[in-house]
């Protein structure tokens, strides 16, 4: 079983973008720590990063050969894209939000997601650590094969 | 190192309300689980359960000299209550809000966190599941004594 | 078949307060012509009030158990009461909302209600006869068990 | 005593409109429940349908010399007719608004009504029951001459 | 097969109301190119014109009885009128809402429809040639008798 | 010269409505006095009533052929009519709106009017004064034949 | 009998001011033509002007010794100023509100006026004929003595 | 002559709770500073603490037997209670709302108050003072029995 | 006369995407059909996807060069492209915009286009057949050569 | 220790001025009690009054050479003046904003003030005393030097 | 050619006035400075402030007689002036909005200029460079005659 | 020191691109007089054009490498972007926003930038001039090294 990792724009910048709020580490110390983690998990992770909405929309079409789930930090377009929203409702593959920093404390249009409505769950505040949880929520999910 | 859980309003009756969302699992069935995963993190729990804003609260505020942090679902209090966002503020603990169904995806009202804002991050949509990654999100947290 | 009567915060100085508004009745007075007009109707009442929020969720929990349906009076909390909302939609039972004054032609906040789209329905401005029409509907809704 | 009783446009259609809203009674079905209900409450009726805003308008201006008060529905147009609104208030008769559907817990635009404020109050919800509690309520208010 | 061509207020002045908007076509000019065009499609068309609000509702009500889909022009009633929305559901017969000039690119207020969310869907924009536009899609909708 | 004096909704009841409000003349009290106040400016007048927001419609687009402006009080459709605002543009002749109550001190719907961007301009709160003042601005308005 | 006459900002730039909207008179045209107006009705007038929010509010104040009303076009003020309403109410003087353009059919923002509320009404769109109409209005307020 | 002083959710953490915006006296130290001040008023005074919105509706409820007058910070419940609201209009005593912070300088969710409008007055943003100010102006007005 | 069609984001996975609301042909489907109907009616087409906003205004600016209209489906990038807005407008060529399915009775963000201002006009909810409606629409337009 | 005493528009009218909401004290009665009370708490005072914003501002900047604080009643200001609040922001001097009536239970636009954010707080309600008691805070403020 | 360079109320305080906003320059600075670059420009300039908003509108009117355009920064009054932004309308001059703040990244309210649509453009957050760029900007457009 | 010009979308046709908005000059000839302005200014430059998001997000991460401060041109981007936003916040290089046309006299959408509170400053409206005056006021900003 394999799930698609997909970072959104700025992401790779992490480590050096305003650390007082996305923290020290690397977009590939998360990664790395995410091949680990799936490990323990029994799953197969595939890494992904783009700045374009719609390489991210491609992406997420791709997928569908090859992944059974996505955990998605969309970003920037968590609170601008339709395209991205469209994409995951169109492929119908359980997906997770995470959110590096806590979304819902920062400026007021960052509160609203389009993204979130379409996937099982939203995690957002826990750094690096998001990932983990989204990761293990989704396995978790699949696993399950939780009809919500 | 003990975390305190809290439920809120109607949460008592999880397993017989509105299962098409909240799902099949009592109250009683998710806190027996959260004490055998506190274990395997090395942490203890408590839990609560109130339908009354101001006991939960209460509950908050004592909570100051036992516990470490606090995992809380403050269920339909999450739309409504300044009182315990102010409770949360006013203790300083780490706290992590947690909510059995996406409230992303439900009506507009829903959508409106007044607590997320003063805890380290929300996750929202992974059914009891929630309740064990916001743990652990939480233990994490703790362990790290992450500066956000 | 019995069903409960709720009075939400303040209903119980009836007869004293505003009386330009909410009449010359008290909450007492009320409950008597209830307990008589529902002789007439064929079933028994309970009466309740309370001015905590959470008490009332308390009670609609508890009503599950004895009672048939609710008539409610929410009072202060139609316009603020998530968690009484979700009580009623978590027990699932038939319920009418009952206002002794026409609240659409009162302050602005007071013309929405969280309550009642979980409710049969909602009458509201026809002094303490509001309680008796709204349980003579009730009556007829379960006599003739209609599904909305 | 005669009471007027009027329904707003497509409320001839009755019985065979979405029934799954508005129920299977027709709307002739409803005013002879209602002729043999009003004299159980000792009054007489009139029944009074128009597709037309205008038409409304007039009925309620003609009402004033044979009527003492009104039971509507004005269906569509209490979302949207100042016109009726101000025909109510212009002829200064007790008017009670009635709804079949929950008007509560539809679109969001059906929640606003422009007649309810200067009607004694609003019933909504309970089917064809409506205009039977509307009756009644009104009768009791004009029995006992209450000032509101 | 009959189609029910209806247009709202003030098309009727067509050919000198606002040219540089409306266009130098009389609305006889559009019926006449209907007709032939209807031929073509292998349909016939019954129009109709009116300024009254609740005279549209009639017709569309009638309509029912010998037409088997709608082509609507309800012009200003198009952003003002629940009745005719309500009147269309109510027959729960296909029907197409279209416009000669593009509301989109006017006045704010005309940008909402209160029709078209009932309609098959909205033609926007296309002169006289909207009707035409419309009249197909209507008849290829009825012919391959999709269910959307 | 003559002008098309035009009376919307509920003012065939003037002298009897809300009196506090409107005054005690009656419509025909007003349109007397405006006969004569017309001879003083040299101008002949035809007066129109209706409740019927697509009769007025159809007044305006009659008027075209033997009027030279119109001098309108829409009363409730001036906050809900756009067809009467769309006839005024449509037949393209000098029109001024009146109100016989301050329409800026009411209700805050009353504030907005469909009608008055269309019109020479708008005269609310003098009473019955404020159509002789409508009328002179207009007759004024086409003596000078002033471009606006 | 003496009137107040006073213009707000920038209405001393009347007639070379974007003509194309208040036209080619000056403000001292207007005034000369009110004087000559007032006699004709009895009456005599004071004009001022100032573009000083403040120093309206003074020569309100001062008006009230010796005159009888206020006829103001305040211009930029209508749609920002609480102190010349409050003046307005305070001096407890009959007041009426013009305009020269018909401030309904420009930008959004100039729709609301602060000061209509607390006059007697508001004409708008007449050109320099709306002080004309204005101070007729008033007078015939003033010798009617109507109480609003 | 007694006054209540109620203070509502957290105000009992005062001292500890976010010291850079409330300071750092306990509601102890500022209960026994009223104590004394009240003396120096001739009054004297009775307080009262609840974390439950309901507590507090029932100590106003009974505080009309003893009490002439009612200062009360209601902390988050300012923002969200109709209930006490309710509470202080129905028992129609004179009472004061006082903040320690100033809520006009804080979050905009901050600067409504369901409170004020049904008190003499507000005042916020004195620290501990804002009680004895408040308590100070309660005792003016109930001295000078001034009718607002 | 050449055509340019083009598909936004997530139109190439049609046939799979949410059938209930999309229907079952797939891109190529409506290509093909499309290629035929324009036969018909004397045009050529290209056809052009991409889920990419830039690539989509890329297209657009090169159409300029070998075609003379554009029909497209901006899908997503409907309700959030300024830029394609943009894009059209200053290439200076006829557009039409189309959507499969209702975007009038949808989510509410759905419903802004900021696409169609700059259009002829607007058509939705034919399924594939909105594609062939749009482009007669246009081709109609360029040989009539209308000017809107 | 001077304090600065500010009173903004219409307030030298108090006493005539709308008595029911202002009272029928005179400024000159508030300002002569207020040089008593000033001695009393041991500093002096200087009063200032003006209709004019700007020279609120000039006044505003001055005193910040001879005084240790202001009390300013900006009356109509308070709500749409940005001058004055830059103007209290730039002398960066403790101000205490303070109301004759209470602005929570007015119109609308009254409970928005510009002013109170750069301010130490608000009081509003108390009549002539809300002067006494601002004085009083202030001079406390001053006193405890407490920064906030 | 000689242009005139405006400030509005409070940046006579510049250098003592919130320096970390508005820096350590006083407006005498910033004077001397711009005397000594419109020499290198090759035009003359005239200096004027003022905290009253009238004034401001007074000396754009007299500008016209002696001046080519206008470099203003309205300050406060940028949020709050319709009376300045119609005096630059009626005078007909370029003019250019300056601000030494990013007005874009304070208060919400500091977003919105009522003056800047009527200008050529707006400069905000060059500290002092903004005059001197805003001074360039005019006088390039002013040497280039260009329309815009 | 290098500066990096970003030119967002549409702004390669400038020249051809609705001329009485944006003006003739294309975009290498504005690119040719800032090479050879930014020579006068002793600074190097490097151009940059794309119609696509991302890429735009790219270079301005690549930047952070060679280039001192960018000056950027987002076209429609400047009201939807979140992305090129969090990128500059993220590179934390000095930014100046430019536009060609003035965007607070357009459409309302094209007030807000979501770019401009991340930046020192915005210019808008002098056409060509302002990558001019945008690039001056960057190399001011660099060499003062102000901290803002």
């Amino acid at each position: 079983m394999k799930i698609l990792i997909i970072n959104g724009p700025n992401i790779n910048l992490l480590g050096t973008r305003e650390p007082e709020i996305y923290g020290a580490l690397t977009m590939d110390n998360i990664n790395d720590s995410l091949f680990d983690y799936a490990k323990t998990l029994g799953v197969e992770i595939e890494t992904f990063q783009s700045n374009i909405e719609g390489e991210i929309v491609d992406k997420i079409q791709q997928s569908k050969k090859n992944c059974a789930g996505i955990v998605i930090n969309p970003a920037a377009y968590t609170h601008t894209s339709v395209a991205i929203r469209d994409a995951i409702a169109a492929v119908n593959m359980p997906a997770v939000e995470v959110h590096i920093s806590n979304i819902h404390s920062r400026e007021e249009f960052r509160k609203n997601s389009f993204i979130a409505p379409v996937c099982i769950g939203q995690i957002s505040g826990f750094g690096a650590d998001s990932y983990r949880l989204g990761l293990k929520g989704l396995v978790d999910f699949l696993n399950n094969n939780i009809e919500k």
